[in-house]
């Protein structure tokens, strides 16, 4: 089984994704799972409501998600973008299936609503986060479809044990679903054609790190990095074999990370 | 088998209809549909494209969706609204899935993007309307969810043979679903008692409506009310034993209905 990440970003070439995932679905079995913070923040700003950004203790930025910020999240993440995407790949011949983590407890996450928080050199309490980690993955639903030929499209949020509706961090997501279905290949597309030695020169790509590897960048990395750093590390310790970061803006996105254009992590 | 039709009221009891259908799992196979036009019609004025409703020549009226329309319907309904019901069900125990009907292509429709539609005594051909009429509903997708005690919550839009994302009349998927998945009783909760004598008196409910009578009422119903009409006879002539229209504002809002509190059409 191959887990494809579709990176949130406006430039994402979707067209070129799914005509890989038409091919490739002829030979393995895909599951899908897509960002969508491009369109996310666009449509909070319009609606007046921006996305607040914070930085934990430890240096990990994230978005907070009050319940305002929850609504608008529903909207584009499990309404706007997973339905473009479903119907997209149905053009193409993928019988796509878009279900958020709170159908049929697909992702269930352990609420966190509080959290540390920097503010300058002061470390804040927040209360009222929407948040929480992700602890569950319903298999038994997502076998049921993707025996049926069905291709599931994935997005957060996810449901908590008192089915609470939370955010959670995507890349966790896609390492728990990797972990609990068995998947051995995990190809993330964002806007970016790997990972980056220099943040700053686009060419600079690393073509093959190890697990360890992984572990001495950690300090280096910045903002979103770590998280999807982080991920990364998890998708590796739960079982699968390789990780391909690659370019989503470019014409067969899919098999150039697989044929190792970007980085390939394992 | 029941259908729900959960309407886009903004006073439905949403937490009363859940301990229903909780309880109602017990013994039957449930479907849900929803709306959320007061939602989606709220949205769209804060996002600045106010929703346009048009008449039809035969005096129907209807929503014309444009992109930019859809694009806020898809992030009401199949987002916002779906995702809601589905983790409000969950937090009653039952297993909801929340499905738009482009994932799998659960409900199919016949795009017709040019309509005729009435200004004042002109009748004027408008393009670019994303509707359709729903033809096909894949009944094998729901088949599987329900064989495995999920309940699934539905909403438009559809799909084209084309596989353009389409939008449709809400009453027509519950008739075409009643109809593909021989559904018996379809209970329709709404922001009113049942079937009104007259629109302006909230106690004038019709209690017992029969096919041939439900034709005799056409030409006097008004709006949206004709829609309902046409939703409901097409439902009888695919084969709904039972339809019971009732009030979801209040407390065991899908027993009162079933219970005859409101209209029973058969």
């Amino acid at each position: 089984m191959i887990l494809i990440k579709i990176g949130g970003g406006a430039r994402i070439n979707l067209d070129a994704i799914c005509c890989d995932v038409a091919l490739l679905q002829k030979t393995e079995h895909i599951l899908i799972v897509h960002g969508a913070s491009v369109k996310r923040d666009e449509i909070a700003d319009k609606l007046g409501f921006p996305t607040k950004t914070v930085i934990s203790p430890s240096g990990i930025s994230s978005v907070f998600t009050d319940e305002k910020a929850m609504e608008i999240f529903l909207m584009v993440y499990a309404g706007l973008a997973n339905k473009k995407i479903v119907a997209a790949m149905q053009k193409h011949g993928v019988n796509a299936v878009g279900l958020s983590g709170v159908d049929g407890k697909l992702i269930v996450a352990k609420a966190k609503n509080d959290i540390y928080v920097k503010e300058g050199e002061k470390t804040k309490l927040m209360t009222g986060n929407r948040t929480g980690k992700v602890e569950q993955i319903n298999s038994d639903l997502l076998t049921l479809l993707i025996d049926k030929q069905y291709v599931p499209v994935l997005c957060p949020p996810a449901i908590s044990y008192q089915n609470e509706i939370v955010n959670t961090d995507n890349d966790s997501i896609v390492a728990m679903l990797a972990g609990a279905l068995k998947v051995e290949k995990v190809v993330s597309l964002f806007e970016a054609k790997g990972m980056l030695k220099d943040f700053n020169d686009p060419e600079s790509i690393i073509a093959n790190v190890s697990a360890r590897e992984l572990d001495d960048m950690m300090p280096f990395a910045q903002g979103r990095m770590k998280k999807k750093l982080l991920g990364a590390k998890k998708a590796l310790e739960l079982g699968v074999k390789e990780i391909y970061w690659g370019d989503g803006r470019i014409e067969r996105p899919v098999f150039s990370a697989l044929e190792g254009n970007g980085t390939v992590i394992r």
